[in-house]
């Protein structure tokens, strides 16, 4: 294979925010218009049925997440992007490569390893609270990025152990029965920002430090306006690489103004000028695009004519891929 | 709902033999038979990849299985029959509720707890050997009953944990989501023989002692003829409750030629004569279902029609019950 397929899923269990967009979105759209890769992007809502059992809070992130990539400028033509759960192929090979997976490798695995960790810590059972879903959920990934031959699958460091059995699954099946599968390997890209959020932290859900993308203009100032500075003056000079408030407008900013802003922080600007700068850059970048995800939230039947149209696309590929799964592994038509 | 649901799954790693017949299927297809119920029976291809990786086996199975149960009668019109790998909806289901289900409750199913015992005992690692499918597949059962919203689900002994654990897992889920599952029984029926094979131990395909159930009449007669005897002599009264013979015999004989055989053995029957009436007993019951057999074995097609027509009837209800389902949870579409 020539083409390099990218695929990237998106749990479906929040609103994207400013960390999502630098971090992931943004770099990925971007990606998508490379003439030598074809991208894969879905919504992973079945992943999302692992920490969330909260229906209206998937229902309203899968909402958002769809509109949010398509009001960036996501090129569905190009692009496959569509919604896991309508492609019921992925649950069949998921269950396929549950076959295939040895009880050992999950045990390995991060997530479920910090849980046991944890519970061991509180003197509970080992298991204590540890559902079926956070144990198996790398088998269904290997699914996920299996299903499409997917070559390269971009992550953040704590993923590269998942991609990694993804491949070991992979060569599993492919050495016992047919040569089926492509091994994917782990993107991990440096130069992609990690952003702080609102306390200075990773910007995260989990820490409630975001500042949600889309936020109408004058709560995304509000929000601009709350990021944690220090006590120093208007005139006395601030170091760029200790604050929030560049970290951000690096992520922004071309080189050009960054050093513009190295400069001014240099100058001592006070800490409520350097934010309404922020404010109006990020506004600049993203305001076009939060009128077109407005006018999509609004219209959820645009947003599902998309998703359908990009499930039509992905399973021609996932339907005759898992054709050839059942015809290695001898089920399916007689 | 005033209709009882039954639901029994046939694993497709082999070919249906002597105490398949009397302990599973002749039952079943009588069952299929009482206006009050509504039978679902269903070849379980996906079940077959949790033990066998040989493509070749599963299918020739598939092909033994389904033939078997239509040679034998099972009216298709009345019961749904399908294969498991073609209602898309379980693998589906089966993640849902992989979500739902404990990691402590699968620590608890007997073939688990049975392969570690073994590693342990081998001074292994507890896991050794053992895979993901081996470790979930209560859950793609509970899937597979809670689907079609079944009742009653037959099972043998060893079986009746996993049936809790779907009823575990419902009750969870419609707890936390909402009533959409009915609760499972499992339905233990000490009335069904457990036939004796060839070695007198339970007739088994891992004790390599089965009589295959459509062999050709000489081999059936050879087979028959293997059934281990003791040493007596022709004239000397044999005990029946200690012989594999009659119990064979039993299983296939009205009350009246079961009193009719005790009394032939109690007055000294010879082993060749008792096996020689066996094999005419036998082979009358089955004798043109054997026939039916052959010409279905030879015509994959129509076996195959029948198992569309099962699978269409099978997804008029997985679909909308999925749909209940993904309603509940928060996925699908917008």
């Amino acid at each position: 294979m020539s083409v390099n397929r990218i695929l990237t899923g998106i749990t479906t269990t929040g609103t994207p925010h400013l960390g999502n967009y630098v971090g992931a979105i943004r770099p990925a759209i971007e990606a998508s218009r490379n003439s030598n890769s074809e991208s894969f992007y879905f919504l992973a809502d079945l992943h999302a049925l692992i920490k969330c059992h909260e229906p209206e809070l998937i229902r309203q992130s899968a909402r958002e997440i769809a509109a949010t990539w398509l009001a960036l400028g996501l090129d569905t033509d190009k692009a496959t992007f569509y919604r896991q759960s309508d492609i019921p192929e992925i649950t069949e090979l998921s269950w396929v490569l549950t076959c295939m997976a040895a009880k050992g490798l999950m045990n390995r695995a991060h997530a479920y390893k910090a849980a046991v960790a944890k519970n061991v810590e509180e003197g509970e059972d080992p298991d204590f609270g540890i559902t079926m879903g956070l144990y198996s959920y790398p088998v269904l990934m290997a699914a996920d990025i299996l299903m499409f031959n997917a070559n390269t699958v971009p992550v953040g460091k704590d993923q590269i152990q998942h991609v990694e059995m993804a491949r070991d699954i992979a060569a599993r099946f492919n050495h016992h029965f047919a040569e089926v599968f492509v091994l994917p390997e782990a993107q991990v890209d440096d130069n992609v920002a990690v952003l702080q959020g609102l306390d200075g932290r990773k910007m995260s859900k989990s820490y409630n430090n975001t500042i949600p993308l889309f936020l109408p203009e004058k709560q995304l100032k509000k929000h601009i306006n709350k990021i944690k500075t220090n006590l120093l003056e208007p005139g006395d000079p601030k170091d760029p690489d200790d604050s929030t408030v560049f970290q951000v407008w690096q992520a922004f900013a071309s080189e050009e103004k960054s050093v513009y802003m190295r400069e001014q922080f240099a100058q001592g600007i006070a800490w409520g000028e350097a934010k309404k700068q922020l404010f109006e850059l990020v506004n600049d970048e993203i305001g076009e695009a939060r009128e077109r995800y407005n006018t999509l939230l609004a219209d959820p039947d645009t947003i599902e004519d998309v998703l359908q149209n990009g499930a039509k696309k992905a399973r021609e590929i996932s339907a005759p891929m898992l054709e050839k799964v059942r015809s290695a592994i001898g089920i399916g038509r007689l």
